[in-house]
């Protein structure tokens, strides 16, 4: 096949665009080699540690983390707009059936679509920041409920109506079983929301920025982004990491069964990460956290991480394959009590705010984002044959 | 603000990452100074000129133009699949109720979405490639029956059911209309369909591959398309265009107008692209459509292209400013009888043939499109203060 490029002047870069800039960023990078990774000016596992989701999630908004004050006005702003409005909620039901056993961030896009038409989201080009940082606060403050109500319905059950008096964190926990969450099953959801926000830029952060580049309006974005989410090159998958665990099933079973499927050439789910050269930040907290709840599960997590990290030293050397974010998340929030279904849509649920924040960002850039192809099929024209 | 970057070899590229070249493609390319663009080696307004849009839909899906037998079996196969699952049926009204005055494309990204769930859309890179393509076909051939129920739905008529027995821009012509539609105006819409199937790299293309990289299903590459699509600066919005010549009103007004607004740094809808530097070609074939139907209409379109043209040359010399394609689509859906607020719709439902030529060339590539992002915040980590 013969080249026939187009354009003047094309520019090549690695493939998949690795390491190309798009854009400056003040919202947070991942230094891999380090194993460290910020929000902001800081370190987004001292936030999850310290502060409150919806501090964090004022800090990716606005830029700062608030004073107390400001804490508590964003807290019962955001907590106000978790109801949804009566044409979304009347929607659910067909939303839920048509998505049954499918992709839940399909359904989480479905409604949110709807939401931002019923909400009368417009281009972010067309309006201030003000009012474009509010569409997203909607959005965000809407994606708990949406969640919450698919899985309920899909399950059979009646969805569980928002409360304004419990935080973000709680208030998921609350929707999802109907009954008062356990502080502690709070405040371990909270800390892996926290952690989950925003990590660098990942396929689903950039499609969302492509698309708020372009002056489509914050459903829009979100919902791309939630498109890009949900494909499985995408990564982050915590339900394979607790179902690795589910088929060692024993102790005495870890060394045989690893060792099989690594000389097989098989990934072990739970291990290795395209960024980090150390230990993933987010699973060093997270394991932490599973070892406050201790008990059987937690041990043998640990004990399969110990050998896997051993044979996969012996076997693959000068590696560095660690666990990820997915080993221990999936512990976590098994030990909290969600489902596994909801496993990646409460990653969702987390990494909206961090879309959003790069949404309000590329917006302030007002510059699309378009690149080029280089077309390598058959010389053109030929003529058109006739039927 | 200090620079701290992470990654170990960052690329630098043009803003908006103009001219950069991330894939190679067969689907087609846009020439943008010999002022000629081809889907795969044809002449798109050549296909315009000679085939049905079913077998230029062909063409981009398998790569090749169908031979008279073929070409019977893909029209058939596609019009067997233009009614709706009852599920997505069912959603409709709310769909529409939620979107009423706003933006249509995000209405049909909703009912999309609904589609591809309830057909069991399944991730790109977990099904061969004919699946695949047969996904694209399903979305695509629903995408009519969806636009003009919803548009009907809003207006406050029922939905038309769509017939077999139609082609693809006949059909499209009847749901929205509920009446036979008339051959003349139905082959004008039919080269429009054509002409607009596909043109380059422009922004909603990028975000259908992104999506696609990421191994998503196709409805999810597709509603990340018409996100992007929905922008203001994606650009295309053929009622603009139209809405000049109604402000204009008169043949006599015309020079002031125009140059009252050249001279004020405004832009003239309708005309000016990024990329041709010579008469947009789609322009010049839908100018002939137009001088087809003929009339006090199309002869005032063609006295203000006259006299546009001049103006700017005189007014800005050397800039090679033409009609683009909005100018003269406009005026060609109006005299085939589509309300301007299906003028948008009307171009999404050609171009989600070229989306899907290229979801499906992405997902053969199976390598995600993952750039980066440079922080310029400043240095991290600092402290998080305690509340």
């Amino acid at each position: 096949m013969s080249v026939h490029s187009s354009a003047a002047a094309l520019v090549e870069v690695p493939r998949g665009l690795a390491g190309v800039v798009v854009t400056d960023t003040e919202v947070g990078d991942v230094r891999g080699l380090e194993g460290f990774y910020h929000y902001r000016q800081y370190s987004a596992v001292d936030l999850a540690q310290s502060r409150t989701f919806e501090d964090v999630w004022h800090l990716l908004l606005h830029g700062d983390l608030p004073d107390a004050a400001r804490s508590a006005a964003f807290t019962a702003h955001t907590a106000g707009l978790r109801r949804l409005p009566a044409e979304v909620t009347a929607a659910l039901p067909t939303i839920a059936a048509a998505g049954a056993g499918g992709n839940p961030l399909a359904g989480l896009g479905t409604a949110l679509s709807l939401l931002g038409a019923a909400k009368g989201f417009r281009p972010v080009y067309d309006i201030d920041a003000d009012r474009r940082r509010e569409d997203t606060v909607v959005a965000t403050a809407a994606v708990p409920t949406l969640l919450t109500a698919l899985y309920r319905l899909e399950q059979g059950l009646e969805p569980v109506e928002p409360r304004e008096d419990l935080s973000y964190a709680a208030n998921y926990l609350y929707m999802l079983t109907g009954s008062e969450p356990d502080p502690v099953r709070v405040r371990a959801v909270e800390q892996y929301l926290i952690s989950t926000i925003d990590h660098g830029f990942n396929a689903s952060t950039f499609t969302a920025r492509v698309i708020a580049s372009t002056g489509a309006d914050v459903a829009a974005c979100l919902v791309g982004a939630l498109g890009a989410l949900s494909g499985p090159l995408h990564g982050g998958a915590p339900s394979r990491a607790l179902d690795t665990l589910d088929a060692i099933g024993t102790p005495d079973r870890i060394d045989p069964w690893i060792r099989a499927r690594v000389l097989a050439g098989e990934r072990i789910m739970g291990f290795g990460h395209a960024v980090y050269r150390t230990e993933d930040p987010r699973s060093r907290m997270l394991r932490d956290i599973a070892r406050r709840f201790g008990g059987p599960r937690v041990d043998f997590a640990i004990e399969v991480e110990r050998q896997v990290e051993a044979i996969l030293a012996e076997l693959k050397p000068g590696r560095e394959l660690h666990t990820n974010v997915e080993f221990y998340a999936g512990v976590v929030m098994e030990l909290c009590g969600l489902p596994r279904a909801m496993f990646t849509p409460t990653f969702a649920a987390a990494r909206v705010v961090g879309w959003s924040a790069n949404v309000l960002e590329q917006a302030e850039d007002r510059k699309i984002i378009r690149p080029a192809a280089r077309y390598v099929g058959p010389h053109a024209p030929v003529p058109v044959p006739t039927v």
